[in-house]
C-alpha cells in the first residue's frame, strides 16, 4: 500500500557531469581507508579527471591503479603536490594523520578532500582552520553517510521542500560490522590514531544532524562510549552515543556501534529518523531488514498518508559536481567549510566528554 | 525472505486465566484516562472478577458499566474502599492525583493498580513509598507499552533466552497523536496536573529501558523538552527526549512526542530498538509503516539471519495473571515494587532537569 510515486515525492533530476575532461584534475593519496574508492568514483562520476595516485605502500597504489587504469602512480607525495595541474587531492589517511596531510596539501596550493572524520583533536581543528584561513584553500570532507547515500540525499530534498514542516529531531543509527578483527590494521584499535568511535564513525551523524536541521552549531548535552564485546582490543570503543541540542532548536541523538551481527545481509542497518512538525521521515539506507526491498528506502509519513520511495538509482549524488564547481569557482554550494569543521568539532567534543559505560579505558 | 517460524523464535505458551470467578475481586475508579479500559480487560482476561466502578462524574461510570455490564456502580469512593471483598482497585486518575488516590486505596487495605505515570513529583514518590511500607500493600503500575503489547512481551522472552547476548542499548520512540486539541481535558495542558511529557508518556520508555536491560537503577545523563507546534497550549510539552546510563552498564535513549501526522493509519509509530552483543531487535508495535503487515512485528537479527515474527495473537499478556497471583500470594512476579517506582522516579527526574529546547515555559 501507499507506495507513492506522485510528483510531490519525486526526486530532483539526476545530477550530470559538470565539467569536460581535463577541466578539473585531482589526485588520490594515502589510501588507508577504503572510502578512497567511493571518493574517487564520486569525483569521476561528476566529470573529474584522475591524474595521480600515491601511497607510501606501493602495493596499495598499484591496486588502486588496477581499478582506475587512467591514473599515474607517483613516486612521492611531493611529486603530486608539485604538479600545477592538480586542483584537489583526495585522501583517506589514518584519521589522526588527516589534518597534517591536509595542511601540507593546502600549503601546496591545492584543495583537500578527506575521508571523514577529517581530524581527531581540537588542536588539529585549530591548525586546520588556520591553514584554511592562511592559504584560502578548501578542506572538504567525505561524510559519505549523507552525501553518498541516495536515501539521505532525497531526505534532504524533501526537508528543503517543507515536506515534514520544521525539523524537531534527528536520530541516527550507524551500526558497523567489524568482521574478522585480525584483518583490521593496527590503527583501528589505537584510540590516539582512529580518534574514538564518536569522532570516527560518529562524525557522519553529527554532520547529518546539522544538515537535516539546518543548524550551524550544537551543544553536546551528553555522550557515552563503551567496549562491551572486544576485551582483546581495550582501546576500541565498540559503542558510542550522544544527545545534542542544535542551534535550530532541534534535538539530535546518534548511536554507533561495531555489533552488526553475522546474520545481517549487509555491513550495517543504518537508519535515520527525522521528526518534523508536519510529518516524519525514516531512512533504511543499506537494507530493509527481513525484506527483499533493498536499501535506499525513504519512508515519509505526512498529512496525506504513508509514502515509500525507493531512492536507489533515482537521486544520484549532487555533492561531487557541486564540490568540483566550488573548487573551480571558489563557492560553497556542496558544503560550507564551517559546516564541515563544525561536524568534526562536535564529534571530537562528544568523544572527549563521553561517559565510559563499560570497561573501556579512559580516552 | 527470512520469516522465521522455528522453535528458537517461538513465543512462550499463551497465558491462561489464573483464578476461578470470585477468587480475585477488583474495582475500577477514577476513569480520567482511557487506559482504564485496557487495565480492566487485562485483569478480566486473567480471570479477575470486576465488582465495582466509581467515578465522580456519574456519566463516565455509566459509560464504563455499559462496556462491562457485570459491574456495580458505586455511589462513592468510600463504598468501594469499604468492601472487604475487593482485593485491588484499578484507577486512571489525573496523573497528579494518582499518588494521593493510591495512598487512600492502600490505607483502606487494598492493593492499587494505577495507569502510568503513577505519580508526577518526587514528593509524591516519597509519600507513596512510605504508604507501601506502612500498609504492606502494592502500588502496581500499568506500563502498557511493554506489558500490554505482544511484540514487547515477546522481545522480553527473546532477551531472557539470550537471543541477542548482553543488552548494550535500548532506544524507544513513543510518538502520539494529539488529534483535535479541543477534545482533550483541561488537565492535559496543565503541567502541574499531567506532569510533563517525560513524566507522563515518557514513563513507558523508562520502564522498558530498565526491564530490557535488567537494570535496577539509572542516571539521567541529559534530557530535553519542547513545545514546537502548540503555542496555544504553552504548558504542553509536545516533544521530549532523554539519554540515560543504566545500572547494567547499558545506555538508553527515549524520544516522545505529540506529532503523529494525520496520514498515519494509527495513533503512533511506536518503535523499540534493543542492541545486544550478539544481535538486535526492532519492534514495530502498532504499525509496520507503508505495509499491510499490521503491528506486533518483532524483527530479530542474530548470528543466523534476519527473522521476522508477528507476535499478534501469539504471545498474550502474562503480566495480568502474574499480578493477580502476586496480590493473592504477596509475591512480585509481575513486576517488583522497586522497579515500578524506579521507572517513575527516572521519568520525573528527567522531566525536572530537562533542557527546554523551544518556547515551552519553565517547569
Amino acid at each position: 500500500m501507499a507506495v507513492s510515486e506522485g510528483a510531490d515525492y519525486a526526486p530532483a533530476p539526476m545530477p550530470q557531469p559538470v565539467v569536460e575532461p581535463g577541466e578539473f584534475v585531482f589526485a588520490a593519496m594515502h589510501l588507508d581507508h577504503g572510502h578512497i574508492g567511493g571518493m574517487t568514483q564520486g569525483l569521476l562520476g561528476a566529470g573529474g579527471t584522475l591524474k595521480w595516485v600515491y601511497d607510501p605502500q606501493p602495493e596499495r597504489a598499484a591496486a588502486f591503479a588496477e581499478k582506475f587504469p587512467q591514473v599515474k602512480v607517483a613516486a612521492s607525495e611531493e611529486e603530486v603536490l608539485a604538479d600545477p595541474a592538480v586542483h584537489l587531492v583526495a585522501a583517506a589517511a589514518v584519521p589522526a594523520d588527516r589534518a597534517a596531510l591536509g595542511i601540507r596539501v593546502m600549503e601546496a596550493g591545492k584543495d583537500y578532500f578527506t575521508d571523514k572524520t577529517p581530524l581527531t583533536t581540537l588542536d588539529q581543528l585549530a591548525a586546520a582552520k588556520d591553514a584554511v584561513e592562511r592559504t584560502g584553500k578548501k578542506y572538504a570532507v567525505y561524510y559519505s553517510e549523507r552525501i553518498h547515500v541516495e536515501a539521505a540525499v532525497l531526505a534532504g530534498q524533501f526537508i528543503d521542500r517543507g515536506a515534514i514542516g520544521e525539523v524537531i529531531q534527528v536520530m541516527g543509527m550507524g551500526p558497523h560490522r567489524i568482521g574478522d578483527p585480525t584483518t583490521r590494521p593496527d590503527w583501528f584499535y589505537e584510540r590516539s590514531r582512529y580518534g574514538g568511535i564518536l569522532t570516527d564513525i560518529g562524525s557522519h551523524n553529527f554532520e547529518q544532524m546539522l544538515a537535516f536541521t539546518g543548524s550551524t552549531d550544537a551543544e553536546i548535552l551528553s555522550s557515552a562510549i563503551g567496549n562491551f564485546g572486544h576485551p582483546a582490543y581495550p582501546e576500541l570503543d565498540d559503542f558510542g552515543d550522544a544527545h545534542i541540542a542544535l542551534s535550530s532548536g532541534a534535538s539530535g541523538y546518534v548511536r554507533v556501534d561495531w555489533f552488526t551481527p553475522p546474520g545481517l545481509r549487509t555491513w550495517g542497518d543504518g537508519r535515520t529518523f527525522i521528526l518534523g512538525t508536519e510529518g516524519y521521515i525514516e531512512l533504511r539506507k543499506y537494507i530493509d531488514v527481513t525484506t527483499d526491498n533493498g536499501g535506499g528506502q525513504v519512508l515519509l509519513v505526512d498529512g496525506e498518508g504513508e509514502h515509500r520511495i525507493n531512492a536507489s538509482g533515482q537521486v544520484g549524488y549532487p555533492f561531487f559536481g557541486d564540490l568540483i564547481l566550488d573548487v573551480l569557482h571558489r563557492t560553497e554550494n556542496a558544503m560550507t567549510q564551517a559546516h564541515a569543521f563544525k561536524a568534526a568539532e562536535l564529534a571530537v567534543r562528544a568523544q572527549e566528554q563521553a561517559r565510559v559505560l563499560a570497561a573501556a579505558p579512559p580516552a
